[in-house]
């Protein structure tokens, strides 16, 4: 990495200067595991933010992307066991509730808390405890409270998920740091993922907009776990300027370095999401090479991605490369079946739409390991791109089915 | 039935006058079951057809599909246990073939058999042994083979599925006959289902395939087992005018009557196709009422058909309507949740996007039938769709894993 001109470090959100965390259990969650996260930066932080496209959004992304067009914020926080979405009027009158008791408690002016929530849809916010939750959450933010805090926002997610870099600018040292949670309900735009970056950079909201989302669509955009969307999916991004008090312009090569490093951290944080998706026991990463274009090769494939046949069979450990061929098919984009190949890791199983004889056993040994990478290449043009996903296990199943 | 003025029968694609047919194992299979079907026409009859929509169809879909354009045919050879896709200029030499040998051994003139496969992807058909299955069908074929053809089409399927219907036209006995195979890969356009209808009314191709494709709409691509497209799905219909030797035009209502036969062939022929569904434990039956139009009602019923969330949780027997809203919600259609109705059977759960209380244990009790009917009212105006699927058990996982 440090040929990338960053290194990786330790610290998630606390690692860049003048952010604070604290996580704590407020009873949210009813079985005593942490389920209020807070994050505040000790400057105005500039703000922004990708929210879900589902039509039915949780009320804390309607008054968070509000807030986050505004521009600034000086805390976050994220609640988990209850996602306060399908909760009417009364969910838009809690989330507010819960940004106005952060700022009433960290001294901060009207609109300057964000506040994240997820957990079941269709529930009322216990607003007692999450009031009381913030309040202890506020008294206990510390430098050293960024576990704590990413252990607070997980759902059914097995490991708090942390992430931090460090890298040189204009001679001083200028780190980013970031939390996520997912596990179900993982698909694009955004899934039930929510994720907090931090940086002490100095970038305006409109800059930091543009390379978030364009860092997001190249990694939280581009993973599946369940094809299922949430309501309540939320990427924020604070830019204290802690690193430069007086503020600082960055180069055109220094912005590069910049903006490889949160896409290597979006990249890895949507990695470890799928990785730790419910039930998942692999990885699939999912290359398509060779479409006229890359949202072709998108289209193609996350087709490839959903495709509950094609993850059954890499749960069962046999590839079965028709079924690729099937899913990629029923993209609706005009394919040329002469022109087909695809891989499973280093093996050839299709050459020209012709499949290719291979030593099964070689095939069922690569695929023991705990990733695998499916490679169609359609021989149509230079569009290319990559899709993360996990394999269908019998566990998936049981952990959403709730048995009655 | 009576009421609609047609009435069910048995006989299945043999009910109508003019039709022999017959189904033979002749080692496609392996394990001995029966896995090639042929049906023929006394006499030349119209056709018409539907097919995959999938970018890389099978061989004998391209053959088929060319024919059925050409208006006419006398037979339909059915193989079932490999799929003939993805197998190249030999897998085309092989649908030919097939066709060909139906030809010489009916008698029929170049271009009047039609072929359909069904089975795995990617293998090479065992010419030799579908050769002489081809053979030992012709001299099999008789007016009570039609259970052994609707056998003969089976891949995962638990058991045959043939439907027949009588009704009056013009003073004669008009019959329709149908069966049809499923079971995995099931979702419109047209899933890996194959189907064959026949009737002894006299069509004209244009009429019939127009028909042939609104009843389809209504009912082949309105269902979903597991969202996976296939690539040799195919109905095809068969008119052999055999009640009217001399042709005979409709009247506007005999024309209806016919229609909604057709109507009602194809709804319960898709019904059985879904309640065989791979790992089935469930019909769930989605309706959406109150859309802008129809089009939007569908792809948000088929949203809420292919959510595994939401599938997973009616396996569970405990419906989860936030799962339903969500999936509801990421369509792509804009949505106002304040006018959202969500009901589950007959329990209304949401009201105007709120929860309503409901008795738990009432509800757990309706589900744990064989079918649930969810109906999400969506408020906006008078758009409506409705959409068959399956639940999402663990045993549908073990089927698709093919543990290696």
């Amino acid at each position: 990495m440090k040929a990338m001109g960053f290194e990786r470090i330790l610290g998630g959100v606390c690692a860049p200067q003048g952010f604070l965390a604290a996580g704590v259990a407020c009873g949210i969650k009813g079985d005593g595991r942490p389920d209020l996260a807070m994050v505040k930066s000790e400057r105005t932080a500039s703000v922004a933010g990708i929210f879900t496209t589902n039509a039915l959004p949780a009320a804390p992304v309607e008054v968070t992307a509000e807030r986050v067009r505004a521009g600034s914020a000086g805390a976050v926080v994220v609640s988990s066991g209850n996602a306060n979405a399908m909760s009417g009027e009364r969910g838009l009158a809690d989330a507010l509730a819960m940004a106005e008791a952060v700022e009433s408690a960290l001294g901060l002016a009207e609109g300057q808390a964000l506040v994240c929530s997820t957990g079941p849809i269709g529930v009322q916010m216990p607003m007692d405890k999450v009031l009381a939750g913030i309040s202890q959450a506020a008294g206990e933010l510390s430098p050293g409270g960024n576990t704590d805090a990413a252990k607070a926002i997980m759902t059914t997610d097995t490991y708090p998920k942390e992430l931090a870099v460090e890298m040189e600018i204009a001679g001083r040292v200028v780190r980013m740091g970031a939390m996520a949670k997912g596990a179900g309900m993982i698909h694009p735009n955004m899934a039930t993922m929510i994720s907090l970056i931090t940086t002490d950079m100095p970038l305006d909201h409109e800059t930091m907009q543009q390379w978030l989302s364009q860092a997001g669509e190249w990694s939280f955009n581009r993973i599946s776990v369940d094809g299922c969307q949430s309501t309540n999916d939320t990427v924020l991004m604070m830019a204290n300027g802690a690193a430069f008090p007086q503020g600082y312009a960055m180069t055109r090569e220094e912005a590069e370095l910049f903006f490889r490093a949160l896409c290597w951290l979006t990249a890895n944080l949507a990695m470890a999401l799928v990785k730790d998706g419910e039930g998942a026991t692999k990885l699939l990463r999912i290359v398509v090479n060779g479409a006229r274009d890359d949202a072709e090769a998108v289209v193609i494939a996350e087709a490839i991605a959903v495709s509950d046949l094609v993850k059954c069979s890499f749960f069962g450990g046999a590839p079965n490369w028709g079924r690729i061929a099937a899913a990629a098919g029923s993209a609706g984009v005009p394919l040329d079946p002469d022109s087909l190949d695809i891989y499973v890791g280093e093996y050839k199983l299709v050459s020209g739409g012709i499949p290719l004889e291979c030593d099964h056993d070689d095939l069922v040994r690569m695929l023991a390991r705990d990733e695998a990478e499916i490679t169609v290449d359609l021989g149509l043009g230079s569009g290319s791109a990559f899709y993360l996903t996990t394999d269908l296990s019998t566990e998936y199943v049981e952990i959403n089915a709730e048995f009655s």
